[in-house]
């Protein structure tokens, strides 16, 4: 299985929307955040002391992030997401 | 429920204004900030020595923000806005 | 009544000067400072130690900034400018 | 051999899929990260306080990293890639 | 009379050079800096460690400067200029 | 003879590839890194705590670079690369 | 005399190149340092802990350094360079 590096989080993306091409939107007029469940954690950035740094966000947990944010990534034919902790916006309760 | 992460903080946003298209407006000439109820406050971001960092606004207040600022996301049928903390200009005593 | 947040600082502007669009003017040959009196001061940003950072001016001053810095909110029908203490640059004795 | 400096970590690409031309394209929708073999791994770079941080993969493990990321390197009719340990991915398990 | 705030200083310009419109040149082939004398200092900007970082420059002496550093102010029918201290570029002994 | 200053490296380059023009190509589709012997290794930078930073490569190695980093300098009729240690690539065992 | 501030040296220039106008050219392909007398030298700039950090170079050496860096002043009929201590990139032996 893939292991995120980092302060990254692999995600299997819920909500496949609709694509507007490349383009990056300006403004939050017609970004749509989408979620997806958290498959996997990274082991946390490291800090100027060379400590790990938390990630706030626990595997099963659904977060909600920006549509242009991550990476997609092709693994045994499933499409995950790897996106930096600090770019995911919300977490269900 | 939607817990926003970091130093983001959860807005129901109140006044709806007339959308300018995605487009940046320069300078302060143009840019009307809104305002909004605070629903949910993030843990805060941590800084160099590994602790949170205080957010200045609780559940409940009115904060008002540029309105290009943050992400709108769609919960449950609600409109949101995610915004960082630091983003936010004012708060209503 | 309206409580800057952060290093900001809430200004009632002076004098309203003949606007030119939108665009920000190269160098420093067309930009007019304006000035306006102090109406409240935001508690301080963070540094690095947890400590908020004083900010340089008070209640009742008169403050010079460039006529593109900060942010423009109407508030009860009167305008206000929300300006970062950072970008003030210069206060009247 | 070649011995990447700093933070860099030598791969062995994998899989050399079709290039799109020199066009770094906006956003996540087009852009699928490859993989390949780690050969080697740089001593770290140092942080503030004269230490080597981590590198968090090792020789002969699998990594995903963005096309678009790294520098290609021709040496012994071999192709290689040197890139930014932050800038991998994930890591096969 | 005007203060500076942070890091910033109070120049009488001495010499007002033809202009050249509100373009920025390019590379060092045309800027002409110019020289004024320090009418006031500002208190310094504030460290990382809460303390005030010291300016270089004393109120009467004359510094030179790119002439496209600062913003002109004009109070009281005189023009001045607020600079940071640390785009100074040399104090005449 | 030249010596580099701060963490840079004098490098003598071996073989000169056919140039593109001044054009820098985006992606790492097109950038052919180039080799060069380390012939001077500056004093190192200086970190936050006053002491120098650790170059890692020495007088007369190898060393690899991306061929748009650093800045030719002809001296005494020879070619030379002056080059920031942080932008070496590789160095060859 | 000019004083040259902060992390700033005075050279005289050496050698006037031919000018190709304003233009920055991309990469290192035209781009020829020049070379120049030290005349004075600032006193380094302040570190995060209020200390002076030291400048690498003394009056009467001659230091090398790409054309587009610096500023240009005239001072008593003659052409200085008033240049940041770091954008050296070597000093003759």
């Amino acid at each position: 299985m893939l292991k995120p590096l980092g302060d990254r989080v692999l995600v299997k993306v819920r909500n496949e929307e609709e694509k507007v091409g490349g383009i990056v939107l300006a403004g939050n007029a017609k970004e749509k955040p989408t979620s997806g469940e958290v498959i996997a954690v990274g082991p946390g950035a490291i800090d100027h002391h060379g400590n790990r740094m938390p990630i706030d966000v626990k595997v099963g947990e659904t977060v909600w992030y920006d549509k242009y944010s991550g990476t997609s990534i092709k693994y045994n034919d499933d499409e995950y997401l790897v996106i930096r902790a600090g770019d995911l916006l919300a977490v269900e309760d």
